[in-house]
């Protein structure tokens, strides 16, 4: 498989969705190296023995040469892993030069032991790298309530930082990894005041996804070499992550741990894009399409999942009645069953619109599924079974709703609900 | 399995649970009869041939022999099925004699036809009995956006008002049945003013079933010969929805048909109960107990569930809180796979409390899984993994969550995610 390509491919199919979700038409020019890729950043991977189990990679680092303006977005769980919180503490400044990162354990609910490790974690680096704590920002994914292998992480760093590379993004992007099977790795490159200018971004992500109130729900570091003010590099971050991470659903769990983490470095040389100007929408734009990307491969990679649905809604009141109406419906189970299914039950779509707490008038409802319509005037079109079935038996599957009663869009995006998701998520500690 | 008889059991060992749920020790005297237990009700049920591929009930009638005061509480889900539609016009007066329901077909999503289909079942029953069109309530459950076949029902009306008796109730019951593996149905008398006085009620739901906001979300269907002022037969309705069915979730989708109807005959002869009085609270407890028993038989009659699972919450700093975090815990997927593989990760228990939106303080939060203390101080209680195990591997599991915040406290009910579940509902069309 290659993410990158496949996603290419995708995105022009799908520009020709009924309904823009409001990410613009891509012209984006993807380049390899992920968030290795700006000027200035190096990456490294490496297992450390966090993941008991195998041998895989487990810790990763992220550095820029030169100290970066910083931003992040975190889950909104009451419950916050001692990474999510200290994070928050070390980005009040708005600067930041490095990310470590492990996967195997959480290092949540671990009472004061998981604090003292986030921060030794950070130390650690730190140290390692000649960079202030307060510079470093901290990130721990798996299990949550196990206390952390602190020795073994501290153990790494050296050896971690040793290993920093141009070409190291990729065992950066493995060293994050817990359920999922395929890497989330991107980069781009865009013209701003004519210079060159790069961002790259790794992620994870593949169950306890859930979009939550524009806040993020999985890993994602986020790398630049644009010049960015500081309130510019906020906005942009808050944008791409609403139309894109905040628009997908796996199961509808929220985690402790999510965080979005972006870093701008300036070594590009561009004039510094400030909020509102014509390269901040060319700067967010990008962001939001490469966030997109991930999006939609954290979904394709979802725990058990055999499908891939999107799901257009039009028509609406407002844009965010249309963000309810497409996550209800992306979050149903009983959808997400029917679509395992192949079961053309279109009945459980309506139904799902209908309780999203949105303006729904069942009148004038239209439902498609691909291009078939099924739903109008508040009945079903007739239609052969085996058509229907046909057209639920693919693996990608487009949902369209037309609500009638307005001029608003959006997407969202999600998987079909398996036996097997049931299966991984009820052994996952064991 | 004698349904009553386990859950008097039950009640009996709730009882002992850490916190209250609000209803009050039970000292509900039980009796057999049903809906048709009041004095001058009736009942009955049989199969007309909407369930096309079985010879199982379809069609159900409850009668009382006066004019009853009625009252109803509705889905609010925006796409309703008609009969949801045409009952709340018909409750609009206040009164109400007869109920008659279909199970195989929701007649939902079905255009014109539908609200001409769900009159013709209303009028149709009206001439049987002789009662106008206006005081009969209609419902119909089962699969949406096919076509209801109405004659069927139409041809069946005669013989179902012909076999209209006092024994009736069980095949009234099981004539509203769906996917439901028992029939639901429950009857108790209490002393109102030194007058005897019952209180009967039928219930189906085993899937599709979440709690939202104040209203109800299955089919139940309720009779008293208690003579209740109008207003506090509503408050009585209310405030037992709140306690019972409200606190019950399987799968987290909202149904397009669901009702609970109550109608109160006065043929007791008791001095009619208004709302704040001393009869008036036993009254409204005995149903809140009904509603109970008959919202746990939901439960434990989940689709393909394995596990019944109480979820106390107490130290709360509002009900409003307590409600929010045992139902965020009992919506879970994640605890709910957890649960099915007796998996003993409660670390999903913790994250489910912390994106409930209530006040949750991390470093204050206790859990319990039975008595068996797993989290305080914000970190995990050293156990046995052995003892952990065992714990989770019980059939009926009690999860008490101690917010340790304030002194509110509610109680909700779920069961696991299994396997089979996405089985039945991945191919519940076909």
């Amino acid at each position: 498989m290659n993410p990158v390509r496949d996603m290419k491919k995708e995105n022009k199919e799908s520009n020709k969705s009924r309904f823009s979700n409001g990410v613009k038409k891509s012209t984006l020019k993807l380049v390899s190296g992920g968030v290795a890729a700006p000027t200035g950043f190096l990456a490294s991977g490496l297992h450390c023995g966090v993941k008991a189990k195998s041998k895989k990679k487990d810790l990763s680092l992220i550095y820029s040469e030169t100290l970066c303006n910083a931003v992040g977005v975190f889950t909104t769980n009451k419950v916050q892993a001692s990474c999510v919180v200290i994070n928050k503490e070390h980005l009040k400044g708005g600067k930041g030069q490095a990310i470590i990162a492990n996967s195997g354990n959480a290092n949540c609910m671990t009472g004061k032991k998981g604090f003292a490790d986030s921060h030794a974690m950070a130390k650690t680096a730190g140290e390692a790298l000649g960079v202030s704590e307060e510079h470093v920002c901290v990130a721990s994914t798996g299990v949550i309530g196990q206390p952390l292998q602190i020795g073994l992480i501290v153990n790494a760093i050296p050896a971690l930082a040793e290993g920093l590379s141009t070409a190291g993004s990729t065992d950066a992007a493995l060293g994050i990894l817990t359920t999922d099977r395929t890497i989330k790795e991107v980069a781009a490159e865009i013209v701003i005041g004519g210079k060159k200018v790069r961002i790259g971004a790794i992620a994870k992500g593949a169950g306890m996804i859930h979009p939550q109130m524009g806040h993020a729900t999985m890993l994602c570091f986020v790398t630049t070499d644009a010049a960015v003010a500081p309130k510019a590099l906020r906005a942009a971050l808050d944008e791409a992550v609403g139309q894109s991470f905040n628009m997908i659903t796996i199961d509808g769990d929220m985690s402790t741990n999510d965080m979005v983490l972006l870093l701008g470095n300036g070594m590009a040389g561009n004039k510094t894009i400030t909020k509102g100007s014509k390269e901040f929408i060319v700067f967010s734009n990008a962001l939001a399409e490469l966030f997109l990307i991930l999006a939609k491969l954290m979904v394709r990679d979802a725990e058990g999942a055999t499908k891939f649905v999107e799901i257009s809604v039009g028509g609406a009141k407002t844009s965010a009645d249309a963000q309810k109406v497409a996550r209800s419906i992306a979050s149903s189970n009983l959808v997400k069953c029917a679509l395992f299914g192949s079961d053309p039950n279109w009945g459980r779509i309506a139904a799902a619109a209908g309780y999203s707490g949105a303006y729904v008038d069942p009148w004038k409802m239209k439902i498609y599924i691909g291009k078939e319509l099924v739903l109008k005037n508040g009945g079903g079109v007739s239609k052969s079974p085996a058509s229907l079935d046909r057209i639920f038996a693919k693996k990608d599957i487009h949902i369209t709703v037309d609500l009638g009663v307005g001029k608003s869009g959006a997407s969202a995006y999600t998987c079909d609900l398996s036996t097997s998701y049931v299966e991984k998520n009820s052994a996952y500690r064991t």
